[in-house]
């Protein structure tokens, strides 16, 4: 019987780092892989399907929403975005660990659905860095940044909704300290109840 | 402001290897201790006084327990054994985790006077691995392993008691697993909400 993986759901603010922690998780854990979400707006150069995004169109989105395919989504700017569910379920019953990357109002969400999801939130170390990784990476005018901000200002003030809280300051250390939350989750009691059994009657 | 450490509690049947699992995680954690227990039974050949126990009189276990100076306690053949609570205290309030290695009914007690305590119970891979490191280690004749195996098999009973299960298969395995529990729990978000604050003020 292959043990259940586990439902990892992350979020923080842009430019956080989350995108290159998990990159750099995905060579330590191969029990782990990244949720890929759905999306009907348009891939943009470079965007492959199934890679970066599943891309399909409003009328299957809409469907899928209403036969409860959908762990999760949400509208913005006109389009949809949200999280498959069968995929999901499929890789945790393989054994795999599944991540989602989505932002907050979604956590929360997927936590109401699946109750036993890890719950992990990252943090800039300060504000401040924050603000300098968002104009270091100069793809926006301050103006936008400025709004990055408050966003950003707002979704942390939702931290202690989470279970564990990573602050990415070292990358090194942020990806060691999501790699032990994974590997710690799976020996808590619950999941090792049978495990206990077999070693008993072993 | 130095963040709390943690109380850690670690059980497991003799021969599971706790021992050793320790000694190599000291190696790799310079914020955890393990504390020294005191006993009223005279020291062995080799061993050193708060190093290996507290070798303390009778009359002043007595008076500890009456103090309230034991975070548990326990008679063993006509000796007192237990842990004292002054020293666990004063490293938990310097940032220090700490590790009480105890039977599962000290355990106990101990999970009921600090909640936050971090309960964690070393399991072997099987019971007849058990035995066959028991036998190994010849330094009983086989009826007091059969004694010692009956024991073993209650204490693994009650291994669904504690938060989390590491099987001693491979020493390295479960020395990271450990780690990793420590990491994680430090990690957890009651004990990130004054940190959350200060990022957020930052």
């Amino acid at each position: 019987m292959t043990e259940k993986g586990l439902l990892i759901v992350l979020s923080g603010p842009s430019g956080c780092g989350k995108g290159t922690i998990l990159k750099e998780l995905l060579k330590k854990r191969d029990d782990t892989v990244i949720s890929i979400s759905a999306t009907t707006r348009s891939p943009r150069e470079g965007e492959m399907h199934s890679v970066h995004y599943y891309f399909i169109s409003k009328s299957e989105f809409e469907d899928r929403i209403t036969n409860d395919g959908m762990l999760e989504y949400a509208e913005y700017v006109g389009n949809y975005y949200g999280t498959p569910a069968k995929e999901v379920y499929e890789n945790l019953e393989n054994g795999k660990n599944v991540i989602l990357e989505i932002e907050v109002q979604g956590a929360m969400k997927v936590k109401q659905k699946y109750k036993d999801a890890v719950m992990i939130f990252v943090m800039p170390p300060s504000v401040s860095e924050l603000r300098r990784r968002l104009v270091d990476r100069a793809t926006e005018d301050l103006e936008k940044i400025d709004g990055r901000m408050n966003t950003a200002m707002k979704e942390m003030k939702l931290a202690s909704q989470y279970d564990y809280i990573v602050i990415n300051d070292s990358l090194e250390t942020a990806v060691d300290e999501l790699n032990s939350i994974i590997t710690a989750q799976r020996l808590a009691k619950p999941r090792m109840t049978q495990i206990i059994e077999n070693i008993l009657n072993s």
